[in-house]
């Protein structure tokens, strides 16, 4: 297989944190992999070291292999202004990676451009056809299981996942992040984005990737979705707890965050100390698991105020605290290994 | 509309209780819209009180309008041998209703069939393609709203819902049966198979329900799914609790089980009183629900046996507990109507 060089289509928002968190997320995981951003808004600059380009035949001088759709909007549309875009990266041969909702293999007319000009579309976000219910293959497999869990959703359960992962990794454990969304299926070429599946076959897709995660590490990071008290996906939070069948969770915070954000039936986050017992309270009675560790992201908080939410998170619950983000991931790495009595392992 | 007359298709197990779910369910509670049951394995019996007979041709003087397929298969797949029942059904002019995880209306061959003769396919556990997520209209409604939860799956939830919706149109209350699975929709002639809807939508599939289900009274049971605890479908249950936004919760159990059955890495049953908390607190704090009453399943039981059973669960939980389908569902009635400080209403 070629290694792949990304194009990220970035289009009008690659300066957008929040509908460019595809391309945020591999710009941070997978830097190594991207020659170039494509934003007609902001071409000639550059983001984070790489060229913003106007257009696909803009591009092609950088040596893409692949384009990206690195939006994420709401309910998962195509904005229409894209058809003529991903018709332009076709017709120069790339490949097409695709996390959103609607998917480019419906499309006749661009997978028949994509077929004459011999480039692929990739639809992440499309379920195996042939997933099932649990069989209970989750309960055996031979590694630790670590699922990332929140208070919210949006608050960098997956950036958690993809921190303590490359932490483990650079001591040199058999460490392996699961992906169970678009972006971390992009950063980390492979997975299932759970909440596409049908209901019925949640758990066991879930199984499924933590089966396969087991064939590629000893210790697996599973990145979690929703939260357990959400209005909207809470479902698959809890099919997603328990098709993981995880030996221990990583409770993730906002620091400041107090309500359930930008959902109908919001309402106040429990206090931490309460979210660490509900979620061991609904663990499966054959694989109970403890939080062992608490990240706070304290990306709004300058650094004092950043120190003093970790001060505070581990005061309401007792338990290891940090922001992996801005202090590194070494000490939640720690206490995560303690948490499932595992040797804690050093880079040196 | 012209009125519904089913003929029950249950080739080989119209007389086994678990197989022909959707069958005992219509024949008990839309027994006056059946004509005739279909087993030519039984062929000449009679099935509590409708004939039995061995093939379509031998049910045309019935008068069916409509084909059921009353098979409830693991995996929900579709027996080849039923591929020429199914045509043989859509030859004659009938419609057929499908409640299988596969889909009539994917076989172009059927689907032509039925064109030319002028059938109409109905596939009860294909989702609206136009579902989204929760909008936070379920919170709007100006209905009373009651969902049954369970302490494992297979124990009569729908059941429960049913014996209570009918016991409150006797009393003469606006009550309605709001169902969620495929034998639900046969009964009712409406609704969506939540474990069929992909997870994103699972919640928001759900509020349609209790939104058109306000629409239909003001009273309304809505049909649970799954168990909180069990390991293949605990992430329906909680979307359906989230999405339903219930009042009150019917607990449902079976006596005499004490272990999730059938489903890998099974365990213990919790404690009645340990289920009653567990679904109280993982209910949404905009509406805190609580578990009004217990119902239980005492078809396994002799009836002295049967009320020994009630009254531990009455003496476990604290809560009117009782089987309405063996004692009648007045009791259960008067707790949940209590519960919701609503008026005791009587039929006389």
């Amino acid at each position: 297989m070629k290694p792949k060089r990304y194009l990220v289509l970035a289009e009008g928002v690659s300066a957008d944190p929040h509908y460019g968190k595809t391309m945020q997320g591999v710009l941070r995981y997978r830097r190594e992999d991207v020659v170039a951003i494509l934003d007609s808004t902001r071409a000639g600059q550059s983001e984070d070291g790489l060229p913003v380009v106007a257009s696909v035949d803009d591009a092609v001088r950088f040596g893409p292999t692949t384009a990206l759709v690195g939006v994420a909007t709401q309910g998962g549309r195509f904005p229409p202004e894209w058809i003529d875009l991903l018709r332009s990266c076709v017709s120069n041969g790339l490949d097409v990676e695709n996390g959103l909702h609607v998917f480019l293999g419906d499309d006749p007319e661009l997978v028949e451009l994509a077929r004459r000009h011999g480039a692929e579309l990739h639809d992440l976000r499309r379920p195996p056809a042939d997933l099932s219910t649990v069989t209970g293959e989750n309960l055996e497999v031979d590694a630790q299981i670590v699922l990332t869990v929140g208070s919210d959703c949006a608050i960098g359960k997956m950036t958690v996942c993809c921190e303590l992962d490359l932490e483990a990794r650079r001591r040199g454990l058999r460490s392996v992040f699961v992906p169970t969304g678009q972006t971390g299926i992009a950063i980390a070429g492979w997975g299932i984005a759970v909440d596409a599946v049908v209901s019925d076959f949640l758990a066991g897709a879930t199984e499924r990737l933590v089966v396969d995660g087991a064939r590629r590490g000893d210790l697996i990071w599973v990145e979690g979705q929703g939260a357990l008290l959400h209005p909207l996906y809470s479902g698959v939070t809890l099919g997603l707890m328990h098709g993981s069948v995880p030996h221990a969770y990583v409770l993730c915070h906002e620091a400041g965050r107090t309500e359930i954000e930008g959902a109908a039936g919001h309402h106040a986050i429990p206090p931490l100390a309460e979210l660490v017992e509900l979620h061991e309270r609904i663990s499966l009675p054959v694989r109970p698991a403890r939080v062992v560790a608490v990240a706070v992201n304290t990306r709004a908080l300058d650094e004092e105020a950043a120190r003093a939410a970790v001060a505070e998170a581990e005061a309401e619950t007792g338990l290891p605290a940090d922001d992996p983000v801005r202090f590194g991931a070494g000490r939640l790495l720690d206490a995560v290994l303690a948490g499932l009595k595992l040797e804690p392992a050093r880079a040196d």
